[in-house]
């Protein structure tokens, strides 16, 4: 445990990328896709305890997901229910205020709920750099080492290095790139990529928070004075409504970068935003069939009557609810995810454009699949 | 109706071209896949009875389909039953000795139990040219016009009209072309689909066969002979394993047509083989939401809850015993298949290769699902 650190673990997302596994009811977080025991969120948990200990994790949630998520956390996990989503930057925030309210001197931390990391221990070492950069009055992030020009992340560009601390300033934070400019990032070798960590003195978050969004600042404090009293739900109920939706990408890191104010600490982990099916079929590993598979609840760890059959198809990737044979004839990296109510057969090529699926749904008012 | 003749609707098949729609238990002819209310075979008897009547259509099928085949009929269908496969020489063979030795001047006509044409009046016409060519002592098969070069089908190449009759002779029979083969026919002009069907007076196609194959034709008329006697079962299971595996096609067509015994009518008819997915996706129309559907009993037909989200994804093909929904994202072509035990993705282009996914289930053992 590092003392004063504080984890704050936002646990959103629409549950779109990874239909029809992932629902609005049922998110990412809540999922373990690759069958290891633990869903992403207790994965996450896990990671962060060494760093915060179980009493100094807190997840943000919205309301239609507070109860899952205490339902797959130990009782200490403390749980901020967000009454309507504001996007990373009020969730953030909203932890950060209170806990820095409680504890000035807290370092705080934040972790998406629904990432794959590979090496905890790594993970641990760059969060620690990054903390120490964090007690030096800087806000700093994790910029994790490419493994290949992805386009589907973004880039953090890394400057000089800061004296006495394992980490770079930060130059310049970059949107997710096209091919060739992601082949030149890799090329140039100071770019690595944006896993969306954040680490600072709770009082340098909300500091900078007031010199660019004062009005959101002003309003989480409000919020974070009333947290520990009767009077939470009522301010939380005022104040809430008001503020911006925004991202803490957008509201802190991309304005403090060129002001010298972020610095970015070397991931040396395997990591991966699970944003896709593209994702999934890498990061899940090849069974003896030759497919990867995902299992879907209820249904038990795949079993040799399940094993795919595969006909010149190569990287196929099968999530399937049940047992029943799956044959996959002349289709590369095949994508099928079989759930009791709704079908889906894609590529990994055509991932990214599964959240169109889910659109067209959404037009057609099928709710009772989304 | 026309007078002496006599239909034979051989009705086999291992029903893997169509897997897992069809399968061993369920082959392509016992199964309604376009939803028109009547299955292939049946679809074949409504065909034929203008033709043959009622009282003369006989079906060849193996022991296992015969119950099945009489459930699907009227009562006046007479079903032959096959000890074991013997391929349609023998199974043709056997209903026209049959029918041969009852009416010695009768004109047999043999039809797959499985194919599907879109015009029974211009069917009939023609069968009633090939019925005039047998006539004169000719075998006389149906040419279907082509629409295109497909190389899924054999051709039929047709020489000199013969006088006095609405027919050519048949040059020579050419098995399924490769693409350049087949439009160099479609180029020519005076080839035609085989559609497999053979016109001809019983007498002379067993005059026929005694000249090619004189042990089978021996070994038919033994069995003819006994068939309406007490000793049918005895003299079939005594003669019938001694018979060779041949297709009516090598036994008779081919080497009878450079002898000059061949005749071809020409079919204006739509005509298709169901031979594997590609074809079902021609034949299936388009639905209001872009995709085909061909249902899978016990399911209803196409409800609109169970409309297909098509995303970049043209001429998709979904087969579904749910109403679940079917979202395609990024695959031309798709075929998606969707029964209870099993679920097949391949692609119209590929059609041809989910022999090969039932090769591998069978070496696999898995019985249950072929």
């Amino acid at each position: 445990m590092v003392p004063y650190f504080r984890a704050i673990v936002p646990a959103g997302g629409a549950g779109t990328r990874l239909w029809p596994l992932s629902r609005r009811g049922a998110p990412k977080f809540l999922l373990d896709p690759f069958g290891s025991g633990r869903t992403l969120i207790q994965a996450t948990w896990d990671r962060l305890v060494p760093l915060a200990g179980p009493d100094g994790i807190a997840v943000v949630t919205g309301a239609a997901h507070a109860d899952a998520v205490r339902g797959q956390l130990p009782s200490t996990a403390e749980v901020f229910t967000e009454p309507a989503p504001r996007d990373s930057m009020p969730a953030i925030g909203l932890a950060a205020a209170v806990m820095t309210y409680r504890h000035p001197s807290a370092i705080v931390g934040s972790f998406a709920a629904d990432h794959v990391i590979g090496d905890n221990v790594a993970f641990s070492d760059a969060i620690r750099g990054a903390i120490e950069a964090a007690r030096e009055g800087l806000v700093a992030t994790i910029g994790v080492r490419p493994t290949g020009p992805s386009t589907a992340f973004g880039y953090i560009q890394a400057a000089d290095p800061l004296a006495g601390l394992a980490a770079r300033r930060v130059a310049e934070f970059k949107e997710k790139p096209d091919a060739a400019t992601a082949q030149g990032y890799i090329a140039a070798g100071d770019y690595r990529w944006n896993a969306g960590m954040f680490v600072a003195r709770g009082q340098t978050l909300m500091d900078r928070l007031t010199e660019f969004h004062a009005g959101l600042a002003d309003g989480l404090w409000t919020i974070a004075r009333a947290w520990d009293t009767a009077d939470r739900d009522r301010v939380l109920g005022e104040v809430w409504p008001t503020l911006p939706r925004i991202a803490i990408d957008h509201a802190i890191a991309e304005p403090l970068a060129p002001l010298g104010g972020m610095a970015v600490v070397d991931g040396a982990f395997a990591w991966d935003d699970v944003g896709d099916w593209r994702s999934v079929g890498t990061l899940a590993a090849p069974a003896a069939d030759g497919a990867r598979h995902v299992t879907i609840p209820p249904r038990s760890p795949i079993s040799p009557a399940a094993a795919a059959v595969l006909i010149d198809s190569p990287d196929a990737l099968i999530a399937s609810h049940s047992e029943r044979v799956v044959a996959v004839v002349g289709v590369s990296g095949a994508v099928i995810v079989d759930t009791p109510d709704a079908l889906l057969i894609t590529t990994r090529e055509s991932a990214q454009l599964v959240k169109e699926a889910v659109n067209e749904l959404t037009r057609r008012g099928r709710e009772d699949v989304l």
